[in-house]
């Protein structure tokens, strides 16, 4: 945790670099600072991942339109500040990010946020130490 | 929102037209109408993304199974009836849809219907646009 | 339900076996016995996909990481016993299987189990008769 889950229809991976928008989010989360400029989330758990489906249908199926769904799983009991900055952020970065399909094409954009319900979460890791440090 | 995903066993790829099973799905959700008659769905907002796994493993794997499973989530607070109505559709339609399947080889389909519980939820679109007058 | 579905980065495809994987994962949910003896889940509702992102980013990008995700969805009301019980089972299954990985290379792994809170369930299938006899 934190996880970025990106769906996506597919049609955008010939018309954006998905890759660079996958990161540019991580960037973002690992940016992130809380009310006591703390670390929102640790460096060492914060993943993207972005899937195109392959198979989609949107609306009405009259026009090529795209689509792009970002949900982010955090951890429970963060603040409704921090949740509200994160959204705000990672909202900021994927609009910027798809400006230039925005100009020209039909396209979709929803960001939610979840916090975990989980009734067991474990980890195990070699990623995370190397961040212990910070 | 509302957004259907479908998660399944890849094997269905080559014997059934799974983005037909899409639009068909999207198909229901923008003729649904609530108790009023009033549309539950914006038609801007349908989206139907379909996964095949890479990867799978079903059941005891001693037969060639296969497996669908459609999540839908929707906005918190419509009503009974109309969470109701909706189900039915959607598993109607992915009955329909699936019977050649289900006359002639192992098939599982599950529908589940989730109200999001998100603490973040934002949106851009330059397709809602289009559907503003209906 | 259950359902298993495994989010990962693909450079694991390259690394490791991810069929085997999904079976070994889906053997622990067949195997899983509750407090009385009993099968904590039906061998027929035992579904575990995998899914390789088509696009990732992990903490900061400056080395090679890999991440494995498993999200085990199950019904509610089980025992807090089971539910223990069955992370742990899935949790020591993943991590034999990625042991060698663990050994050489950067690599998270989570594991986390969800109640589902569904409004709508339904399902239909040919495959749960064929274990009725259990």
């Amino acid at each position: 945790m934190p996880h970025l889950v990106i769906l996506y229809t597919k049609n955008l991976d010939a018309e954006t670099d998905c890759d660079a928008l996958c990161r540019a989010l991580a960037e973002v989360m690992v940016a992130l600072r809380d009310e006591d400029g703390q670390p929102v989330f640790p460096t060492g758990g914060v993943r993207v991942l972005a899937y195109p489906a392959a198979h989609a249908a949107v609306a009405d199926g009259q026009r090529d339109y795209a689509f792009v769904y970002l949900n982010l799983r955090m951890a429970r009991g963060r603040s409704a500040e921090v949740k509200q900055r994160t959204g705000a952020a990672l909202l900021a970065a994927a609009r910027a990010h798809l400006a230039p399909l925005f100009a020209q094409r039909y396209l979709g954009l929803t960001l939610q946020i979840d916090e975990g319900q989980e009734v067991f979460d474990a980890k195990h890791s070699t990623i995370h130490p190397l961040f212990r440090k910070e």
